[in-house]
């Protein structure tokens, strides 16, 4: 496939790869931003309010932490996060939270799926760019903070947990056909999950797996949160 | 007057004067977030939408800041907001920018005409919390930015200039009408103004020469951007 916004570069695979991975990483990043701005206005209490703007912020820092790694391999940011928007954009788009408690989950799932699926093609990416990845992916939601309130508003009010759980199987549904379009659209990133010179349209196996594996730790963190998957 | 959200604490006047002073720079700083992270999804460029949400983060690290200074006074960062929210909200509710430009000429306006207010009231508070405060106050909006880029949106436009003009004297008129109403309800802040003792109802020619030189600073600030006061 032809990129428009990388004419005449033909890096290395992995390279290639790599500034996939954290063009992705660095989209992801700025929507994160926005996601837990807005979540921020709805929190219910000034300290929920100021710990969510926390989150937020470091998201921003997470911008500039890929963008550095992105320089150092000579490639430019708005062009490294240009294929992603589309899905990033769309994804987003069809899941705006209705309330805080919708705002908690889009976050623990969204980033709890996102996580998994960066980190196996995180495995086969230069050491630097690696370690750039996992140390962003590992500073991400705040998990116990998501799973006590979202289990605390399910304790005052047990309606709320069918309507969570909804919401839960939608952002899945979302966050799979966005991966899936990813990485239909994106040899050089999924190239390195099915190894090299294999297109990745021919290996839907390695794909599938991968995809089933996502799902299954998804359906992990719903229960985590007290909810079916 | 009673504060509800203080019950039978009786700090120094220069104390309770900081108190309030850091509570304004707490929520004023969560209200700046809340605008710049509106911003940065309006900016026409990638680098310009990274560039808004680092300045949101930089307001995120300031209510922390804050915080920790009024900790260290022994006060609450919700009481110490609580009086302030209800102008700062009004302010925010009355201002939206339409468009990315009047977003950046709310920031730099905003900041400016906040600094020097907060800045004479800084003079009075003990050396500690001066710091604070004069530190977040440098650490505001990037000035140059978005003079440079206020310029560059007139010059490719000329008929930006008076509408933004407007803009600029809607938001100081916002500012003033925001900054009296908290002058006139806070004895503690502004005793540190008029002096010990002395009510702010009843000096009003301290408050309204202070009200004069931040119109002043204002037009000077509506100046460097290319505007007309």
């Amino acid at each position: 496939m032809t990129d428009p916004l990388r004419p005449g570069s033909d890096p290395l695979p992995s390279e290639a790869g790599a500034v996939d991975l954290l063009g992705i990483l660095a989209y992801g990043a700025l929507v994160a931003f926005d996601r837990l701005a807005d979540d921020a206005r709805r929190a219910p209490t000034w300290a929920e309010r100021v710990h969510v703007v926390q989150l937020a912020a470091r998201q921003a820092s997470h911008v500039e932490t890929v963008t550095t790694r992105l320089t150092a391999l000579g490639a430019n940011v708005l062009s490294a996060t240009a294929p992603f928007r589309r899905a990033f954009d769309a994804f987003h788009t069809h899941t705006t939270p209705k309330d805080w408690l919708e705002g908690l989950v889009w976050s623990y799932v969204g980033h709890g799926f996102a996580s998994d699926f960066y980190r196996e093609i995180a495995a086969f990416v230069d050491p630097e760019t690696r370690a750039v990845v996992l140390a962003v992916l590992a500073e991400g939601v705040d998990d116990e903070f998501v799973i006590e309130t979202v289990r605390a508003g399910i304790a005052a009010d047990p309606k709320v947990a069918g309507r969570l759980a909804l919401w839960g199987r939608r952002l899945v549904g979302e966050a799979l056909s966005q991966a899936q379009r990813v990485a239909a659209d994106r040899d050089a990133l999924t190239g390195l999950l099915t190894g090299p010179g294999v297109s990745t349209g021919r290996d839907l196996g390695a794909m599938h797996r991968l995809f089933s594996q996502l799902v299954e730790k998804h359906t992990v963190r719903m229960r985590t949160l007290g909810l079916q998957a």
